[in-house]
């Protein structure tokens, strides 16, 4: 082999810029610092986050809007620190690459009682711990194949989608190997399917479809984390079947498309999107992930008789279970094989969409009336103020559910988690996602919408929701974002406490309770520059539309840049969202069904 | 049996009650509500933190003051939040009950794709990271076998002095079980060693001790944490031999008594307490743990030839060990037995401390000169504003090796994580110790004292010293505080980012700066009451001497209760503690040679 020598650290950051990575997120320690030192040469940059379960998350964040990210901290203390938000990740299939500064090599071997050990000489507990979290893992131990178990790892990480660990020791992070197999790309392609079982599926489908009178798409969260938008807007438009999203789903099909019926949320959704899906006589559901809070406590009817299930890991036809197969590239294959004319005629999306909303079922809520900023008015007002491509993060708690009832415009991304549902998590992601929506448009590069076939630059708006209890988790993170001159908009639902906790259980109980915090003084405390940071307040909902609609220097619509805001909203203490009420009430039934009593 | 029933929840209260607990922390979370609902009729009382790491922490803290403490989180979400506070507590040796509320035993039977799941159905993946870093665990899910359950693993929780895993279903929490077993009280008496073992030991320490013509004593981490201070304290006093600390066990005998000789630190030690300890022909070493910054990077020179090791689960006699012996019982035996007629003359302590400390390496650095606040000149003057029975948490940083320059008056007790080294950790822990230092002040129970025999009851101040960099990861514990009326003193070391970290590597690398916080803001921001905070801001040696030791509105002793206070001192960013510049130093040094380069 030929004289060309790089170290292992620069490997590895090399591999991650490949890969689309630049703003490298995490927190500095003593097993990491020399390898920080090469991330300039490998064209990234160092973030430098508050904590490192914020990291994490912003790494999650960050994954969800660039395709992937990577998060580096240091042994023990660092890594522990951010393994929850890594959970998250694996939970909810966010490709996250995880580094961890480790001890020498020397040092590990001879047991040595160093700083952030267990004090036990164990140098294997936490690495052993991240192997329930991670799809792939290596301590790169050995120089010589440190190449090889990189690529691996990596390769893992995109195509599963999922989190993966690299144990980095200080010692072979500087350890020199030859830079050849860097000539060839990683591989980021899904591999075929066999192309006879394949074939089997297909004709399946084929038949399932021709012969439907009433077929409709149903699209989850797996859909877009396995990245299949491209493949399922021609599906959507191939075929014109009605299509609607889970909770998880939304924003994975443009909600302005003809095709578009609506939120599926089981016994939550509006009643006409409900009748709708469950009467269909075909059900093409794709990515799907049924967790309780995305079906409004279990309570999705879609018989599996009638149901195509498209995973990334196994396709479902009926009851009969393919696995290994992956829906990419079935659904590359299925595409140019849909004859539209063998598609009988198909009662028309219209019929959902052109009914009038229902009315409330308590008349107080009706959005047309009261002052307060009650979650039935606020949320469809909301929507009124997205635009195009905007890129909206949303908090487990009220606002997770709320963000249902916002329409989107088409190419709108959401980011929230559904199903693990860490509270203070959309703090991090919000700084992720605003960093990776800042670098693309600085790269000229894609927006990677979800609007149908769309591709365009463009500096996308990143806007936040957080409840005033889950901002208490992770609120430091926000100085991360004016370090970083990232400016999204902070929108904080002050209801004061846990509301959605107090809906489940425990409506006056004390700890549903939390120390109301002067939020006048959050932006300050982070040293943003002079006239570079806002702090807004609405206590009823003239104020609101005042602040979303109008324009001046008491508004969202300033025209200046750069200036990151933070407002206020202020909200009845025991009101939640239709669908969050729902939830809460089939889960209790389910519970007391399942127990027996 | 007769009819008295109890809840599982309730049980596992009484017993925590019984143990000393009454605040209990946390986040709450919907597996874990019900259960909260119990706390009060056990007499315990929720504290509610803002996040589960800093819980864990405060959890930490309050263990260190009150004996033992309790962390309550839910499911995945919650109790990954706190594993690297709970990996702290084993690390250190600290007892910790981590209770964590998990989906009721049909849910996890049926493998429903619950929130705060990895939605693989697997619901044992984060007990089983627990595994590694606690010493007992249990799944409460057969509600017959509970009590016996809860009692095993509290026990060990308290004997080992290391944390535990208690997994409690929403449905067994409330699920009614027979209270009988709650008449027999917990035992939390170390069991006795074998006789004749015993025998042997103290006989082999006995010979070494009559036979030495200067013996001292080096008390480290273990002492604390494994609750033999008193024995310690007698062994001082009945044999009379000069006696060293470790940093570790800092705080662990009193610093007015004429037998203290100072802390031991290898190379980093005064060299006039280097050399006496060095010198010695016997070392009664107690509590032994040594960890790298512990020991200023393995310069310890204590050669095993000469020494007596008394640990929680061996005894080592020069090259022999002893396994399975508690160094508690083996003290009680040893004291009544030693006969201090039979000790030879022993060099007095004096020649020790009445040296005069040797004038610093750097004279810029010298205390006496310049205007900045330097290490140099910091850390003896903050001794002189100590007083009795204080508790000083600090943070790992420039303050853990800045500490060991303050002399400590008779009952300080010092809350640090030198060994585990998690930055952000000594905040929670300041909450957890001011509200464990409360209650014993209001229980009018005794000051868990370090100083001599004493047993008194005292209001005790608790004092924080944290850097800029380390209070940004869980500056929010601050609220807390304020929300349960706590008024420790915090100061804030601002030295413009990681100095710690810039000492080891990185001099000027953007990696250990941080964003500026403007502090004026932090307290303000968690809404104290009206008059009940203040900030007060040092630039120089003037400034600090005038809020240290005047009297008034600008300074510390204003002669009002109940105010929480945070000094921001200015320090320069390049200057270091003494002992952590020879830390840094020695340990690059051993790094080369393990290395061979
Ligand atoms: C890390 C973590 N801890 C605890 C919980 C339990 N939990 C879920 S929602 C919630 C309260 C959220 O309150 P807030 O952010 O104020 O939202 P609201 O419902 O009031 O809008 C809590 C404590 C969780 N999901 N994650
Ligand atoms: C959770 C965690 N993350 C990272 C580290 C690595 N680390 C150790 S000390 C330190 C810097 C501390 O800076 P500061 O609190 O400002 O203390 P200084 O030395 O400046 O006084 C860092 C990042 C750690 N010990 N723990
Ligand atoms: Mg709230
Ligand atoms: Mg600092």
């Amino acid at each position: 082999m030929s004289g060309d020598k790089i170290t292992v650290g620069r490997y590895l950051f090399k591999r991650l810029h490949e890969l689309g990575v630049r703003g490298v997120h995490g927190v500095p320690g003593d097993f990491n610092l020399a390898t920080l030192d090469i991330l300039p040469e490998a064209g990234l940059e160092w973030v430098g986050n508050c904590n490192e379960l914020n990291a994490g998350y912003a790494a999650d964040g960050y994954a969800r809007v660039k395709g992937i990210s990577a998060l580096v901290t240091t042994f023990g203390v660092g890594e522990l620190s951010a393994i929850a938000a890594v959970a998250g990740a694996y939970s909810e299939h966010v490709p996250l690459v995880h580094v961890v500064g480790v001890p020498n090599t020397a040092a590990q071997k001879n047991g040595l009682l160093l700083h952030h050990t267990l004090g036990n000489g164990d140098f294997q507990a936490f690495e052993e711990m991240y192997r329930k979290i991670t799809v792939s893992s290596t301590h790169l131990r050995d120089p010589a194949r440190a190449a090889e178990d990189i690529d691996r790892v990596l390769e893992t990480c995109y195509i599963e989608s999922r989190p993966v660990y690299i144990a980095l020791p200080t010692d072979v992070a500087l350890t020199e190997i030859h830079s050849e197999p860097l000539k060839k790309k990683l591989r980021t392609e899904v591999k075929d399917n066999n192309q006879e079982y394949e074939e089997e599926v297909i004709s399946e489908i084929l038949k399932m479809i021709y012969s439907s009178k009433d077929t409709v798409i149903l699209v989850d969260a797996c859909a877009i984390r396995h990245r299949v938008l491209e493949e399922l807007h021609k599906l959507v438009k191939t075929t014109g079947f009605t299509t609607f999203v889970t909770p998880m789903g939304k924003g994975a099909v443009s909600e302005n498309l003809p095709e578009f019926g609506g939120v599926y949320i089981g016994d939550a959704s509006r009643p006409e999107v409900q009748k709708r899906m469950e009467q269909a006589e075909c059900v093409l559901y794709v990515g799907g992930l049924q967790s309780d809070f995305n079906t409004a406590g279990f309570t999705f009817r879609i018989t599996a008789a009638k149901t195509v299930e498209f995973h990334s890991d196994h396709m479902k036809i009926r009851n009969a279970t393919y696995p290994f197969m992956h829906m990419k590239p079935l659904m590359r294959t299925l595409l140019p094989r849909i004859e539209k004319s063998k598609i009988p005629p198909q009662p028309s999306t219209k019929s959902v969409t052109n009914e009038k909303p229902s009315p409330p079922a308590n008349p107080q809520e009706d959005p047309n009336n009261g002052t307060e900023i009650t979650h039935a008015y606020l949320w469809p007002k909301f929507g009124n103020y997205l635009k195009e491509d905007d890129i909206v993060c949303t908090e487990t708690g009220t606002a997770n559910f709320g963000i249902i009832e916002s329409v989107f415009p088409a190419g709108v991304t959401l980011l929230s988690q559904v199903l693990w549902g860490s509270i203070g998590y959309s703090v991090g992601c919000c700084q992720g996602a605003a960093l990776a929506a800042k670098e693309l448009w600085e790269e000229g590069g894609k927006v990677i919408t979800t609007g149908p076939e769309k591709a365009h630059v463009k500096n996308r708006r990143v806007i936040l929701w957080v409840g005033d209890g889950s901002l208490q988790l992770t609120a430091q993170e926000i100085s991360t974002m004016i370090r970083l001159g990232l400016s999204p908009t902070i929108f904080v639902i002050n209801n004061n406490g846990y509301t959605i906790e107090r809906r489940i259980h425990g409506l006056h109980e004390k700890y549903n309770d939390i120390q109301p915090w002067n939020l006048k003084h959050l932006l300050p405390l982070f040293s943003p520059e002079e006239g570079k940071s806002k702090y807004l307040s609405c206590k009823d909902r003239k104020e609101l539309e005042h602040v979303l609609f109008d324009e001046g220097e008491d508004t969202l619509n300033d025209g200046k840049e750069g200036v990151i805001k933070l407002v206020e909203v202020f909200m009845p203490q025991m009101d939640v969202p239709r669908a969050l009420g729902m939830t809460a009430d089939a889960t209790a039934k389910l519970n007391k069904r399942m127990l027996g009593k």
